[in-house]
């Protein structure tokens, strides 16, 4: 039996993206953003959606570029600091003592001690309500090599993501496999 | 020390979404998406990413409506089923056993058996590659009721939705809670 919660933005789970850019004075900064994902395989692009009112958003529109790191549990204080602070008032690099790389790809900083991160070009801007969305073409993705596998690509239990609840603003590890895609729904077809 | 791994679709995380449709015969149809979020809390909206090829986009384009599922362990099989079969060879709620419910909000339908929908009404539909992206207006979040908590919102630990990794294409469990954003930083102010 379901019952009615009203018009909310609730979504289980959402990522936890720690959003690099430049700002009109070329100072690097950095924001916690829970409303985006990826939205295309080819052009591989992923959205983060930015209010206006924000410091990142001038940066992101005027160098049309901005990095996507994934937050994970070694850094949750950090991840979460650049959420509450605005790069308006402080170096958010410098107070949370994260280490600023300018891409060389992109016209935008990512911060070194978070274990993966994505280089984006500004493909789109959208304006939906009081977010604007940003869809960025991921131009390269950086790992730290100690989260590859033998296959080459990160393991999610080496990178340890945070995962973003929406209704209790949660922040919680990822859990064990459970299952495989394209596979565990098999036996019913 | 990073490691380029080229421009890949690569998040962590990302859900497990649950697209309810109409096809154009009017037959209700549900599909896998792992491309999509949230992308604005005012007016609160979602997104997901459909190609063309699906047939689950001509009823969303035809009808200007979708549900979305958030998909949990207990019904990880039919998930990963409904991303396997196609919609113009089989009735997947039949093959399934997943009950459809006409939404009274939205001209699409939803499975009853998934803990939490979003009842959505297509507000922008954006062409990026391979993928497009329909936004849709969440009109109404309905909950199975022993998911919520006192204070009326879902429990993510009752919900238990699939945590998507992109990589390896694994499901997994959500862990515990680690942490609370808007907090957690607070020790940097």
């Amino acid at each position: 039996m379901k019952q009615s919660l009203g018009a909310k933005a609730l979504l289980f789970p959402t990522p936890v993206l720690m959003v690099g850019t430049y700002d009109q004075a070329g100072r690097p900064n950095l924001m916690n953003a829970a409303w985006g994902g990826i939205c295309c395989s080819d052009p591989p692009c992923v959205t983060v959606s930015v209010r206006k009112s924000r410091h990142s958003y001038d940066g992101i529109v005027a160098r049309k570029a901005f990095t996507v790191g994934i937050a994970n549990e070694a850094k949750m204080t950090q991840a979460d600091y650049v959420g509450i602070a605005s790069g308006r008032d402080v170096d958010k690099f410098a107070v949370s003592g994260l280490t600023h790389v300018r891409s060389e790809l992109v016209d935008a900083p990512y911060a070194e001690e978070f274990p993966i991160v994505l280089e984006c070009r500004l493909l789109h801007t959208l304006e939906i309500g009081i977010h604007t969305q940003f869809i960025g073409e991921i131009v390269d993705v950086k790992a730290d090599k100690n989260t590859l596998n033998e296959d080459g690509l990160p393991d999610i239990l080496k990178i340890l993501p945070l995962v973003y609840d929406t209704a209790h603003k949660g922040y919680h590890a990822v859990g064990p496999l459970i299952g495989k895609a394209f596979s565990a729904g098999k036996k019913l077809l």
